[in-house]
C-alpha cells in the first residue's frame, strides 16, 4: 500500500489572515465574551428592503441554474449602473460571478499560465494571494509606504519588478486593506506601464462609491482607448451589504478575455440564483443611496481615527476610501497581539478582533507591527471597540 | 504600445457541451418555438417547501458571510445524513462549497500541481475537464464502452494510463453522463489501484440516491480502512432540486487535504448564505423522500427508454442511476444534429435540446454519434420530447 500526499500546491496553500483567527473568536464568544469583529469586511447595515422583495414577494418554484453568464436582467441593470458611472461596458460584456473572488479567479486564469506573475501594490487584499496560488501564479509585490498613505511608488519601482513572466497588474481602488483612493495620475501611470509592457490591468473596484472628504473615484475604464487591456471586477457585497449573497462580476471589452472567462464560468455552471434576483433592482438605486452610504462610512472612519489618535504609539494615515484602516501598533508582533486579544484579554467582558497585518503583505516579514481594522459597525460601536483595543494594547504591553 | 494576449490557459479553455448551444435555444424560443431542454440536469421538481420556510419565515436582516467552511448547523445536519448512509464523516471534516463544482476544484487543487494528471472513466462529466484545465491539470481518459453499459474496464486498462504524474482517480457514481451505477467489485478495484499506486480517489456521489431497479449505491466511503485517500464530493442541487442555490461540499478524513481545501475555501471567503440556510433541514429528510424521488425518476427513465426503443437505429443501454442517458443516434455528427434541431427544425412548434455527446469525452473524436439526454421532466413531457426528437431524426436524415 502506497500512502497519499497532498500536492505542493495543497501543502503550501496560505491561510487567510482575515479568517485564520476565527476559531479563537468563536472560543472567546463561547466563553461569554463579546467580540467586536473588525477582522472582516462584513458591514452591519441591513441588506436593503427592495432586494428582499425580489425573492420574498414571489419566490420561484424551483431554484434553477441561471445562465452561466448570469440572468440577463441583472446584466442589463449592471450595464445601466456602469453607464451612470461613465464606464463603457455593455450587458453582453459582463459575466456574473460568485462574488468578486470568483471574478478575480477567472480574470487571473484568463491572462496567466502556471508559473506566470502578476504585480500588486503591497500591502494587498490577502485573497489575491490565495487564488493566485490555486492557479499556480506568483504574486509579485510592489511595496508602498504608510507614510505615503500607501500611494503608488514611481514607475521605475514597478518596472524593476517586471519579468518575462509578468502578465498583468492588479489594482484595488479604493484599496483594501489600505483605504487609499488613487489619484488620476496614478491610474494613468499604471495604464502607461501596462501599455508599454503589454500587460493587462485587473481593476478591482468593489469599493467604487466608498470615497470620503470629497474624493472622486477614477476608474481604469474612464480611459476608452485602453479598455481592451482592462478587466473590471465588481461585487454587490459591500455596496449593498449582501456579502453572503456571493454575487460579483467580471467585465471586459476584450473578446478573447470574455470568451475565456465565459468558458471558466460554464465549467462551474452558474452563480447563485437568489442573489442574482436580489441584485437586479439594487443596481438601479439612485445617487442618493451611495451618497448616504459614503457619508455613513465617513462618520465611522472619523470615529476610528479620533480614537486611534489618542493611543500612544499608534500610527494610522487617514484612509480616504473603502472601509479599512491599516494601523501600526507599538507591538513587535501584531499577529501575536491579535491572537492574545482573543485568548487572554477582556475589558468589561469585551474584546476586539482585528486582522494581523502581515497576512496582507506578500513581502516576507513586512507588516509585522500592523493590523487591519474594518470599520463596519456604527460609529458608537466602533468607538467602543477602539477603546477596548486601546485597553488591550496597554495590558499587552504591561504583561 | 504593446498589445495584450490571453494566456494559453485562457485561449484553450473548453466550452461546456451542456451550455454551448444555449444561444441557439434562446433564439429558437424567441422565434416562438417551445424547446424541451434536456441538455442540462435541471430537474423540473419544485424545491421542497421546508427549504423555502428556512428563509421566508424569518429572513436574516443582513445577508452576511458565513464561515468559510459553512454554517455549523448545515455541517452537523450533513454529518447526520452521512451517518444514515453509513459514511464515516464528522461535521468538522466537511467544507460547504459553492456547488459540487467548487468542491471538485478544491479537491483537484489539493492533490495536484500544474502538469499533474488525473484519471477519469470516459465518457465523463464535461466540467471535470473545465476546472482541471483552469488548474493546469490534465484529464487522462480511461475508455468505457456503451455495450458494457459503460462499466469500468479491467485493472490493466487503468494501469496502462498511469504515469509518474498521476495523482488521483475521479469517479462519478452513479455516473454522469452515463447513468451507470458501479458494482461493489468496481469500487473495490478502483480502491485497490489507488492503494497500490499511491493515488487519491475523488468520489463524486451527488446522485447517491438516484438508483433504479433495486440497485443500491456503494460508496467509496464504505471502506473505512481507505477513507484517508478518499475525497467525497456532494451537492444539494439534484437531490433537493435546488441547482441554483449553489451548495455542495467536499469532505475528507485526511487532515492535510482538509487543511488545503479549507485554505482554498478561505480565499473565496464563503459559500452562499441563503442556500446554506435552506439546506439545513433538507439533509434531515427521511428515507421516504429519497424513495419517492428515485421512483419518480425511474418512471421518467422508463418513458425515455420506451420511446427511444421505437426509434430506428438508436442505441441506448438502460441506465441504472442518475438521470441521464447516453444515446447513440444514426447520424454522423450529433453535434451538428443537436444544433440543427435548434436552428432548423420544429415539430408542431416544438423542438428538443440535447447535449452533443462528443463534449463528454476526453478522448479526441469519441462520442461523435452520441447525445446526452437528461430526463429531468415528468414522464409525459419526456415522451413528448422524445417524440419530437424522433421526428427531428427522421427529418434530419431526409434532408
Amino acid at each position: 500500500m502506497k500512502p497519499v500526499r497532498v500536492s505542493k500546491r495543497g501543502e503550501t496553500s496560505p491561510a487567510s489572515p482575515i479568517r485564520k483567527l476565527v476559531p479563537l473568536a468563536v472560543a472567546a464568544e463561547e466563553a461569554g465574551r463579546k467580540v467586536h469583529k473588525l477582522n472582516i469586511g462584513q458591514p452591519d447595515l441591513s441588506t436593503p428592503g427592495p432586494m428582499w422583495d425580489a425573492i420574498l414577494k414571489e419566490p420561484p418554484r424551483v431554484i434553477a441554474y441561471s445562465p452561466s453568464d448570469g440572468i440577463p436582467e441583472l446584466r442589463r441593470s449592471m450595464a445601466g449602473y456602469y453607464e451612470r458611472n461613465e464606464i463603457p461596458i455593455r450587458a453582453d460584456q459582463i459575466i456574473i460571478t460568485t462574488g468578486a473572488s470568483e471574478a478575480l479567479c477567472f480574470a487571473v486564469g484568463s491572462i496567466t499560465d502556471p508559473g506566470d506573475e502578476i504585480l500588486i501594490a503591497d500591502p494587498l487584499y490577502a485573497n489575491y494571494i490565495g487564488f493566485s496560488h490555486l492557479l499556480g501564479v506568483k504574486v509579485v509585490p510592489v511595496p508602498t509606504r504608510p507614510e505615503d498613505g500607501y500611494h503608488l511608488p514611481p514607475r521605475e519601482v514597478w518596472e524593476s519588478k517586471l519579468s518575462s513572466k509578468t502578465r498583468g497588474i492588479v489594482v484595488c481602488n479604493p484599496g483594501n486593506p489600505t483605504g487609499t483612493v488613487y489619484r488620476p495620475d496614478e491610474v494613468e501611470m499604471i495604464l502607461d506601464i501596462a501599455k508599454d509592457w503589454g500587460l493587462f490591468v485587473l481593476a478591482d473596484e468593489v469599493y467604487r462609491e466608498f470615497c470620503f472628504d470629497g474624493e472622486t473615484h477614477r476608474s481604469f475604464m474612464h480611459y476608452p482607448e485602453s479598455t481592451d487591456r482592462i478587466i473590471l471586477v465588481d461585487s454587490i457585497s459591500k455596496r449593498f451589504s449582501a456579502c453572503g449573497a456571493r454575487i460579483g462580476s467580471v467585465a471586459t471589452t476584450n473578446a478573447d478575455v470574455y470568451k475565456a472567462c465565459l468558458h471558466f464560468a460554464q465549467a462551474r455552471l452558474s452563480p447563485p440564483t437568489l442573489g442574482q434576483l436580489m441584485a437586479v433592482d439594487a443596481f438601479g438605486f439612485e445617487d442618493a443611496y451611495y451618497k448616504d452610504l459614503a457619508a455613513e462610512y465617513q462618520v465611522r472612519r472619523d470615529a476610528v481615527m479620533d480614537e486611534l489618535s489618542r493611543m500612544e504609539g499608534v500610527l494610522c494615515e487617514v484612509p480616504k476610501g473603502a472601509f479599512y484602516a491599516m494601523a501600526k501598533l507599538p507591538v513587535e508582533d501584531a499577529d501575536d497581539f491579535a491572537s492574545w486579544l482573543l485568548t487572554d484579554f477582556e475589558f468589561e467582558g469585551e474584546t476586539t478582533f482585528v486582522a494581523p497585518g502581515n497576512g496582507f503583505y506578500a513581502t516576507p516579514g513586512a507588516g509585522r507591527q500592523e493590523v487591519r481594522i474594518a470599520y463596519v459597525c456604527e460609529a458608537d460601536v466602533m468607538r467602543r471597540a477602539m477603546k477596548v483595543l486601546g485597553e488591550g494594547l496597554r495590558a499587552y504591553q504591561a504583561r
